[in-house]
């Protein structure tokens, strides 16, 4: 069988195997349809992955993705610098932004803690932020709060309650995103934990205050 | 939003999002996974892009993927030159050959007939097949069996049913794969065609003749 593949295309369904999410049959079917689809396709691909590792950095500040040494937000004279947003990944601010909810800075940790993987509070971008919010501190101007917006899983949980220690008197409140049935879900098939969190975050109706 | 998305990175999200069966949000992580994935998995990624459009052609011959004029399966002297086995890509030469059912060659149609997609004979490697079933013929050795490996959708017997008239006469027998029930699938959830197709293509218990 290995005789029958040709190697270069052996290659790109391997390299394709590799990604995340991409199984050996998808690796295949991609790399069938770039060999007949038209040349530039395959071309402007290889030009946009070259380009991303040469052109791309991550926000000295905040760890967001940036094409400069600060990132788009932590240069945007608009926003509200005494709000914090501390996420998992660069996509997670791309959604909250989408929101138009959030007018803070973030910080991106670039994961979150988990010490099944070898994940531990030194592998994510923690200390940057602890210097950072120090930093605020020295200089008198203190964030007045830090929204733990890491994912409701194990490991967001994990790393909200690690922050949240750490953070403890550094910065004038810390909270933590609700976790419930999402919009449009269904009680019936909302599991435990959710439902669980759902009734303790439970609010009176007229609450508008957040 | 569009100005939070680094350009670099946008483009490499819709280089990936016209890819087949990835949809935006796919896109979106597999490049941020790239942009923090060691350098070398992005460029590998690059180079096997360029290689495959480089150095991979089409075989002279059958129109499978090859890396010479004609590939591996058409210049093995070992393969019985008298059956030929039609498929519409070349994936499906891999998964027959995985069969080691088949000693014979193939032919690579490169789709299957598609009115709806405005995909005619003409759009496919069918002109080929004739010329080549005719060379085969004027050569004293004419193919015995032509084995009709369309897929068994919409497309792809229509597909069978043109090559069956267009060959018929011009080769020793037509023969199309069985449909049926797939092994280890459940009666109770095939569809009526498969079932029908199962029922009609019924055999004595005995009959091991092919």
């Amino acid at each position: 069988m290995a005789g029958l593949l040709v190697e270069p295309v052996a290659r790109l369904i391997e390299a394709f195997a590799r990604l995340p999410g991409i199984g050996p049959k998808t690796a295949q079917r991609l790399t069938y349809h770039l060999l007949r689809a038209a040349d530039t396709e395959a071309r402007s691909l290889a030009a946009a992955l070259v380009d991303v590792r040469d052109k791309v950095v991550f926000c000295e500040r905040c760890f967001n993705i940036s094409d400069a040494p600060l990132c788009a937000i932590c240069l945007d004279g608009g926003r509200d610098v005494r709000r914090l947003c501390i996420v998992e990944e660069p996509l997670d601010v791309l959604a909250i932004e989408r929101t138009a909810e959030f007018r803070g800075l973030y910080h991106v940790l670039h994961g979150a803690i988990s010490p099944i993987d070898g994940i531990g509070p030194d592998r994510l971008k923690i200390r940057e932020l602890l210097a950072r919010v120090d930093t605020a501190h020295a200089e008198g101007s203190p964030f007045e709060e830090v929204i733990l917006a890491t994912n409701p899983t194990l490991e967001g949980e994990a790393t909200a309650m690690y922050l949240d220690e750490r953070l403890d008197g550094h910065v004038g409140a810390v909270t933590r995103i609700a976790r419930g049935i999402p919009v449009g879900g269904d009680l019936e098939y909302a599991d435990e934990v959710t439902l669980i969190r759902a009734l303790q975050g439970r609010r009176a109706l007229g609450d508008r205050s957040r």
